[in-house]
Formats: C-alpha cells, structure tokens, sequence
C-alpha cells in the first residue's frame, strides 16, 4: 500500500507525485523523492527497483521480510532494515521497517505494525533547514523516531520486573513469580533481537569510511547509537537480574519448603506426644496404680497440656511455629 | 559415485563430458567445468586430483571427511567445507559437501545426506546471466541452497520447544521436559557446529583481500553472511532459552515437591488428631466419665468430625489441599 | 540555577561575571571562562547555548539528563557525562554532572545530588601553576573528584558483603541473607552503570588520537581511567563473590533443610518405638503373661526408657541430635 | 638419554652422529640435524646448547619442563612446547615434548611419556622430496603426529560421556553419574590446556610475519590448526554438555526424591487410616453398638480393607504407586 | 625505612652512599642506582622524587599504595606496581613492590609483607655480565622473584581443593566442604588481582613500542608473561573446579537428603506395621475369636516379625536399608 511519495527540493514540499513520475523527479537537480509504503504487493515494489535501480537482493530481503536489523550498502545504496515493537495484548508484537536511501531518494518499507511515521514527515517538513541536508536526514529521523519508541515499551518490562521483584521475597506467589520471570525473559528477548544488532551495525557504520549519504551527519548517527547503548545496558540489566531474580525465587522455594517442614513437625510433636501417653494408659497390665487413682484421668489431662504446653512455647521459641 | 561433470561456456550448457577430459576443456578459454559427486572411492578422487590439480592436503580432508565447516585457500583455488543436515527417524543427520573452487572449474564432494544439488544446478542453467559468471557464481548458488535448508530444519526445533514450553508449568511430566530439554539442546549443537564456523570463514572471506574467485561477488557472499547471521541468532536464543527452561523447570519440581508436601500433611493431621483423640477413650482409667455417658460414643464421632472439618476448612483456606 | 560563573586568566581568579558578559570574555586571550549550573531551567541552558555556541544534541541530551557516562566530541567540544552516586537513607541516589569543555570555557550542569563542587574550584584556585593548564585540567580535576567521590560509598557495599558472609554459615537467618544479597547485587549495578561507560569512553579518549582540550594531560586521565579499573575491579569481585554467595546459601538452605530432616526423625523415633510398646501391651489378648505380672508395668516403663535411651545414644553418635 | 642423533642432507639420511659431532654438520651447506631426547640430563642439555647455541632462557624452560604449550621465537631459533596426552590406568598422563628449530638443526626433548617419534622419523625418511625443506618440515611432521594423537584419546571421553548420558534419565545411579562427569571434567581439562594455547600460538604463528623457519610450509601448519579447532570444538562441546549434564542430574535428583516421597506417603496414607479405625474399636465408651455386634469383627476388616483398596485403587490412578 | 642504597657501575659494585648523594651519581656515565625502601615516611619519598626527578601522580600511587598491579610510563621513567603475597596464618597477606625505574636508576618501595629482596640483589651482584645491562635488568630480576613467589603458594591452594574434592563425594562433611570451597575462591581472588592486571600490562610492553629501559630485554620480559600465563591458567582451572565443586556439592547434599529420607521411610514403614497390628488387637470387640487363642499372642508376635522381617529383606534388597 503507497501510503505516500512526495518530492522536495531545498528542503520544501514540492509537489505529491505518482510513482511513475519518480524517475523524472531523480533527474532534477537539488530535488529529492520520500516514499513511504505499506506492506507493498509485489507490483509495487517492481516499480520501485525499477524507479530507483534497487540491488535485486536487497527487494529481496524487503519483499520477504523477518530480516535481523542491519545496514548494507549496495553500491551508492544504503539498506536498512529496523525492528519496530509494539505493545499488543500484553504480547510485544514485532513489525519491520525497510529503508532504502540513495544520494536522492528515500524509501521507507513498514510492516507488521500499525504506527507509521506520519509524525516523523511532519516534523521534517517543518524544519527545512534540517530537511535541506536531503535523504540521509530523513534517515536519521526514521531511525530516531523508531530508536525512541523503543523506551517507553521497555521501561514497561522494567516496571512488570519491579513488580515481581516485590513479590519475590513474600512468599505468596512463588509459581505466578517465575512464570512472570520466564516470560519477561522472552520479552525482552524482542528488544535484544531489535537493539543489539542495529547497535553493532551502527558502530561499523560510525567507523572509518563513512557512506556518501550519511557524510556530515556523524554526530546525528552517533546519538542513536547512544540511545541504543543505553537501551542496552538497561536490557542486560533487566537480564542479569531476571537470572538472579529466577534462582533467589528457587532459594525461596527450598527455604519456604524448609519452614514449612518445621512448621509441620512442630504440629506433628503436639500430636504424637499425647498420642503416646494415652497409649500408655490403654495398657492392660493388672497392676497400674494411676489407673486406680481417683484424679488418674484428669492428672492424664493436665500431663498432656502441660508436656505439649512445654514444647509449644520451646517450638515458638525456636521459631518454628 | 559420478553424479555429473559437464562444461559451461558463456553461461551455457556445452556437453556432458567424461572425467578424463576435464584438463581438455580447462585449457579452452570462457569455458569452466562442474563436476558432482556423491560419495567417491579413491580412484575418483586421484583422477579429480590430478584433472584439476588440486592440494594434496584439501584433497586428503575430503577423502576423510568429518571436517569443521571452513573455507581455505590453497593458492587460486578456494576449498570449502559445508555441514548438511537432514532430518532422519526424529534426530538430526550430518553430512557433508566439500567444494574445490577455482578460475575455471568447480568439484563438489557430498557425502553423508541423501539430497543433492540437482534443483541449484537446475536454477543456474535456466540463469544464463548469472551462470557466465562462473563458478564463483556456482559456488554461491551452492551455499545458499545449503544455508537455505537449515531454516525449516532449525523452525522443527523452534516448535519443540514452543511444545516444551508449553508443559513447563503445567505439573503434568517434569521428567518429559527435561529429557526433552536436554536432547533439544543437542539438537541445537548439530547447527552450532554447522553455522557458527561458516559464518566466522564467511567474515574473513568478505573482509579486506577477496579472493579471485569470488571478485564482484561480494553483495552474494554477504547475502549468506546475513542468513548465518539470522541462523545463529536463533540458535543463541534457543540456547538461552534451553538454559532458563532447565533452571525453571528445577524451580518447578522442587515447588510441586513443596505443595505435595503439604497437601501430605494435610492429610496426616486429618488422621493424626482423630487417632489421639480415639486413644484417649482407649484409656483404661477407672473413672472417666465420658465412658459412662449414653451418647459418649456418639459425642466422641461428633467431637472428631467437627475437629476435622474445622482442620479441613483452615487447610483448604490456606491453599494446602 | 547559576552557582558560579567566574573568569580566570593565567591560572589567577579575574572576577563574578555576569553569564551575558561571557562571550565578551571568551573574545579575550589567555583568559577561559568556568560555570557552574545547578538544575537549570530551560533559559539558563539557552543562554548558555548561545554564549559557548555548543552543539544542539549535546545541549538536548543535557536538558534530558538520564544520560550513560560518555565522553564526546562536538567539533572542538568536548561533552562529558558523569554520573555521581549519593548514599540516602539505606539506598543509593544517583545524579548527572554534564560537562562541556571548549579551548576557553568549562560548563558544568550537575543535577539529581546535593553535594557540589565547591571544593574542586577551591583547590584549583590554590593552585595556579596547574590552574593555568586551562579548561583541560578543570575537567580532570572535576573528573578526578567524581571518580574519588565513589570509592567510601563502594567500600560501605563491601562492608555490607562481608557482614553478609559471616552470617552465610551460620543457620541464623537465610531469609535475610537472600534478601541482602539481592539487594546488594541492585545497589552494585549503579556502580557498574557509572564506571563502566565511563573506563570505556576514557579508553578511547587516552587512544590514538587526543582531543586538543587535553592534549599534555595524558598522565592526568591515564590516573583516573587507573582509579576506574580499580573501582571496576573491585565491582566485579563482589558481583562474583554475590553470586558464589547466593548458589552457596542455596546449599545452606538445602542442607540445613537435611539436618532439621534429620532431628525431627530422631525424635520421631524416640516416640514411635514407645507408642507401639504401649500398643502391645493394650493388645486384649485372653494370654498374656506380662500383664499379670507383679512388676509388670513398671517392667514396660523400663523397657521403653531403655530402648529410647539406647536410640538416643545412637543418634547423638551420628550427630542426628 | 639420547635417541637418535641424525644428519640429513637434500632429504636423505647422511649418517648417525655423534653429539659433539654436531657443530661440523651445521657448517655443512644444505645439511641439517635431528636430534631426539628423552628426559636428558643437565650434562645432554648444556651440550646440546652449545652445539646448538640455543637461548639460555628456553634451555631453562626445557630443564624444568611443565611448561604451557607455546611457540617463541629466540631470534632465529624457533622454541615450540606440546603437551602430550597418554592413557595410563584409567587416567591421562600428561607429558611434553620442547622442540627446537634452527636453519639447519631440531631437537626434540621428550619427557613423561612413554611413546615417542620412531613413526614419525620413519615416515620422514620415506618421503625425501619433503624431508628436502628441511627442519619446518619435521617440525610440522612433529606437531601433526602430536596434534593426530589426541584425537582417539577424546573420543574415548566422548564414548564415556555418552555412557554416562544414557544412564542420566534411569533412575538407578545419580551418585555415580556425577561422579563420573565431575572426573570427566578433569580429564577434559587436561585437553584444554594441552589444546588452547597451543591454537592461539599457531594462530600468531600463521599470521601476518612467518618465522623464516617455517616459510612455504603456511597450509601445512595452518592444516595442524584447523584439526586444533575441531578438537577445540568437540572439547567445548563436550564441556557444555557436561555442564547441562550436571544440573540435569540435580533435577533427576530432586525428581527422585520428590516420586519417592509421594511412594511414602502413599504407603502411610495405607497403615494410617486403617489404624485410625482400629483405634476407634479400642475405645472403651459403655455404649458402642458395633462392639456387641456378632460380625462387628468381621465388618470392622472389611471396612478396612474396602478403604485401603479404594485408597490404592485412587493412588494408583494418580501414578504416586 | 631505608634498606639500602647502592651505585654500580659496569654491573660491579661501586659504593653504598647516601641518599642525598645519589644525584651526584647519576650525574657519572656507565653508572646506577638502586636503592629499596620499605615503608618509608613521607620525607624519604620526598627526598627520593627531588633525587630522581619523579612524576608527582606516580610518587603519590606510592604513597597511598593499594594500587592495582601495572605498569606505567611517565617521559623515561617507568612505574611499575607488584603486588606480593605472603602465606600468614591461613590466611594470605597481600604487599605491594611499587618500582621506579629511568635511564641510570631503580627504586623499589616495598609495603605490607615481610620478605625482601636480598637474594635478589645478591644473585645480581653474582652476575656481573647481567647487572651490566643496567635498571632493565634489575627490573626483570625483580619482577621475576615477585612472580616465581606466587607459584608456591598457588601450589597451596591447588593442595587444598585437592583435599576438598576428595571428601566431596564421602558423606561426611558437606557443610565442612562448602565452607572450604567458599574460603578457597576468597584466596584464589588475591592471585586473579596480582596476576591478571600484571599480564594484561606486560602484554602492552611487549608490543610493538618497547620502553626504552626495556630494549634488548624482550626475550626476558616475554618470560615473565609466560610464567604469568601459567599461573592464570592455574588460576582459571581452579576458579572452574570450585564452581562445579559448589553445584556438585549441592547436588550431593540432595542426593543424601533423599537417601536419608528413604532410610528414615524404611524404619518408619518397619514401625507403623506392628503398631496398625497391634492397634487391631486392642479392639474390644466381642467376639474377636483369635483373642480367645492360648497362643493367640504368641502368633501375633509372631506374624509381626514375619512382616516386618519381610519389609526388612525387601527394603534392604531396595538398597534403602
């Protein structure tokens, strides 16, 4: 689906174009076209390697999708693919971005997620003095606005962790914990399979030879890369402590269990000891004189509340009860 | 076994040749010479030794087989070693392809696995414009064909372990799951063994000095690079997974052996506390009233039916049954 | 809030300078201008801005704070963060100091923590020879003080680890020494996340190539980058020690949980063996010749203190008791 | 004690020397010697390092033996250390051979084991038109045979490991399971040391300046590293399975424990109630119809047995019997 | 305190003199000065830095010492900080040797542990040819005595975990064994902070760019690394078994858990018998025809050991016994 294709030249809105006039517009001097498409069918996408001479493996990889995030160059062609996270019903969905960028032109490929880059467009178009800089700006705030979309998604994650952190040490829940545990691990798998990769094709792109479009933008491309290191220092956090936090969750099961055990054995005493006196005195010996005794039964009686008196105040003592 | 040999001119079919040839139409110009085995004996292997002029050293790890995966040079000829995988009776077969490279000519060894490349060799002949490239070309189409197949092999895992996940806190088969964990795992190490040292000869093939035989290639070679990529991070995520699952599932069996414990005591204090009180009017005591009493029989049913269901009513508000 | 803005010129204190005043200064030779912000408001930092002529990103990531320590360059500037970690009430707060040095000026904008840098400015000024260095050795000395200021606050989690230790052995108190210990790995990663970043920028700063603001203070930073590897070391003992703690308080537990198992059975011995004496002996058997006996009873009595005396001995042997 | 003491010239066997012979030989154009040691005394070595005029410091390393696997160069005289790995009742011994290699001379010391190079000098002897490259080719053919001598040896590790895995998932032996992987993991260990940095030595070896001694020999000794990689590989392998080995045992451990205690508590539930019921009928209330019944007896059995079946009969459903 | 303080020239003795000569000393060609201090007071270090010209920053690592192992240039003068271990009461001390050393002097400043560096300067004085090559040499003796201290005492440790492992799969001392480990790690991590930081340093001093004190002593330096590299190696392998010690260990502790339960099953089972039976003959039913026996009790004895002698042979057979 073409969501739009639009021309700019010095930084200004020219003109919304047809996809067939593309060519023409790449011809003209200081202009450059910014397509944004939708899970494009496969005529569309003909169309566009044929308007921009795209490598046929790089369409490839756009038509196919599921790629890992990267930053190829084909030639003067820079292609980019960007993972986008989504929130939806407690799950993260996962959709996918591929840029094609060249000295005059921007292609941006979305999928799999409902939130587009309407904002991103809007906000170059009022800045042309930043918009002048032409396609590898644009890059820039493609790969910004998808970059910070990422936090707010994550500090929910951080959030679900605090959450089972405080219930980590009550020892209410110890199975609800480590389900919630295992699955956080899973989510924030997504943000390590969108982060890490993109963080390592930054730092080759930041690196010596510096491609033609991004010349000049350095300092822009290395702020991503530090939103990206701090998203991934806050996901191997959130996974360092996750593993802590799973095998504190199996002490505090083996140790609930211990006390449980106590408890259970102190119960187990109060009953067992007056059990064996009163087996005492259901002995049929002929010569027993407590059984004789006018108070025996009552005796028997104090006997008990006073042995189990005894070892309730040395269990309660001891903490076992 | 000879599965074919046959020579290529400008990206064309010239003739199906006999072995002893091969050095005839090496020495034509624009021509290369493709060879296919299957397993070979000795004698095969000198006569494509000699014909090609092959290393004695690379020849010798195709005749022995049970290489890591790799890719050498051996002056202008290329050897790689590629793992195939096949699913076999529920587990994983390992074969093998060897693959001398050189200006013109290319000589696959396969053993091990039942598919071959018919439908690569099928592909390259219906691309006339891509097979006058030559057998760098070849050599490609033959890699990707091998990367390609570990996908739906490696997605047969992915569901396993979905399946797996699925029982891991349900209290059903704890055994199941880590008997299954543990033959997951290595299942796991089969593609570790087939992905990770490709994908490290890989970078060094497309780093700084390419060799001859793949000049012009690089975007191709970097495509495979790509796909190992996407491979090996599935199986890190796999592996990590495995690793938590275990863990979790050590949580689990020690937390069901807790709640089985205490649904046991449970049931002892339902018995214990009825057997005291029985042995208290087993008591041979002269005088006890409650011996005497016309209902005391009944009164002791009723005293121990109300303490129960008080124990049970407690238990079964704590959770313990 | 403004805390300072002074101008110096070789080394000696010139004078309070108003912040408009400052690119009057700056226009000056040998003269370098140091300020000192406080959580700024956005005029401040515009101002600012405007006066040093520094980089938008730098001044945006300033005005957002919740920045990793970085050390970057903008042009000719240099932009630091540093993070300042503050023990309050049991728990450790962390701020920002962000620092913008140039060839004639020094920013500092600290945020989030109470204790400034008043004594830093109070030696630099007792020193002029060093003073006279320039904005570069106000950066060290700044640094120098944030990275000194870390030491006592990482030595009292050191302490907390080996009051944690000496319990770990004892059977006191499991429960807490699991929570100390979690607790403690949390308040340990504050540190990771402050020095960690910051060893890395300085590695790249005392690299190849210098920034012009610090050139001939090699020795300077190589100083603090050595207080950094010895604070990063430190961190990672106790992190290693934390987790060898909490694996080997899990055995604790585990064991402890064997020997309480243990003693309840000797105990439980101590009663059963009896129970099912007086069991016999209440048997209604028409002969029994026991119970007829004279001494019966008190025979049955030394029989069951004899056998559990004998028990008793044998358990406290195997040290069950 | 001296082996053998050989001068070669143009890849054929000039004679057996003498060790003070040895100077005149070296001067000799095109001629070169190969000495074989087996734990020499202080006198061999100090003759053999004037002879040979070797570097003080690798004599010492070679006196004192225990050293790790290493390649060094003392300006021209290459200093090489293998470990070599021997069965011996059920153990590993562990040995190691110091080479040194000039122009024109090697010298192998060998210490600790028992089998020693008589193959490997025989097979050089036979083959001329390599034994002409002179000392690196022995030195290859050395390294190779020590390298080729591991293999069968970690495949016997491999066979035990998999022993071992089969009886992981029976109930019978977890005590002898982890002791056999625990001292599984010690004879690995002795692999790795003799394995790793023995790889990463070669790896400098083969990398950008080659030794003179080695020159033309670069795929022969880049063969010896890649059959270093493949058991690097298999020994990586076989420690990560041994590691997940070990924690699935704890589980199998746990899991045993946690069947055998519902087994128990099965059988308890079987004595229990029943005794409860037979302490009911000892009660001695006046009234209790059931006692005068003529088949109270009888139905007393009878209801006990209905219990304890439609206990089993419940327990056996439930897989706890 | 000052040790001693010698000039020597052509590696022979010339004179003990006066520290506040030592500047005239310096002044001589072919001519150096080695002084050892150890714990000296501030006015020493004072005297030494105007003497030799020392940079303030390593003058005041000295003064505070608690460094990390490293090596340091500041202009021609190297720094280089050594930390020594010394075996004290079960415990090890830690000392530090922190080294200046220039052109034409080397000043050793030792703290915290008691043994100096007599032989060492003796076995230089011995070797004048040596003692020649001036400061490097002294610096290589030094460091070399430091390094070859630490072997012993590793040897100790390495001593101990062999005693801890061989009682780790007796049943005797579990908590004895995990404690030991515990303690063992505490010690092993003084040596991981005197070695690791040393070979890091001393691998950046061996490469490309050589101090100039160190010229022409590549092959010695390269030695010491070696040693360190063992010692790591040692270390590491350590740090290795005492991790699978402490997971082996706990699951040993649960595996006797579960035999100890088993045991205590098996006598309660031999217990609970008996009691149901002799619960039955309590029974006041009228008619109960075996109380009416003449040998009813006898038999019921009888059928008690008859089971129990049964559960007895089958439980032992079940090996719980």
């Amino acid at each position: 689906m073409l969501i739009s294709c639009v021309a700019y030249q010095n930084g200004e809105k020219l003109a919304d174009i047809e996809p067939k006039q593309i060519h023409e517009y790449l011809a003209r001097p200081d202009c450059f076209v910014w397509v944004a498409l939708f899970e494009p069918d496969a005529g569309t996408l003909e169309l566009m390697q044929a308007e921009f001479d795209l490598h046929p493996l790089a369409v490839e990889d756009a038509r196919h999708g599921h790629q890992r995030p990267k930053i190829e160059e084909y030639g003067d062609c820079l292609f980019v693919v960007l993972h986008m996270v989504e929130p939806a019903a407690g799950e993260l969905r996962v959709g996918e971005v591929d840029v094609f960028v060249g000295r005059n032109y921007i292609l941006s490929v979305r999928s799999g997620v409902e939130k587009g880059f309407r904002d991103v467009r809007a906000r170059c178009e009022h800045e042309p003095q930043l918009l002048r800089r032409g396609p590898g700006y644009v890059l820039y705030a493609l790969m910004d606005a998808v970059v910070d979309r990422y936090f707010p998604i994550l500090q929910t994650v951080e959030a679900d962790l605090e959450r089972i952190e405080e219930g980590l040490f009550a020892e209410t829940s110890p199975r609800q914990n480590i389900e919630a545990l295992y699955a956080l691990k899973q989510r924030l798998m997504v943000f390590r399979h969108a982060v890490g990769p993109l963080l390592e094709a930054l730092g080759n792109l930041s690196g010596a030879r510096v491609p033609a479009v991004c010349s000049g933008m350095r300092e822009y491309f290395r702020d991503i890369s530090d939103h990206l290191q701090r998203l991934n220092q806050t996901i191997e956090s959130i996974r360092d402590t996750v593993s802590t936090a799973i095998s504190v969750n199996l002490s505090m099961i083996t140790l609930q269990e211990s006390e449980t055990m106590k408890r259970l054995a102190a119960y187990a005493a109060l009953i067992a000891v007056p059990t064996l006196i009163v087996g005492v005195y259901g002995m049929n010996f002929d010569y027993m004189p407590e059984l004789r005794w006018r108070h025996g039964y009552a005796l028997c009686w104090g006997l008990m509340v006073a042995i189990d008196g005894y070892i309730f105040y040395r269990l309660r003592k001891a903490r076992w009860l």
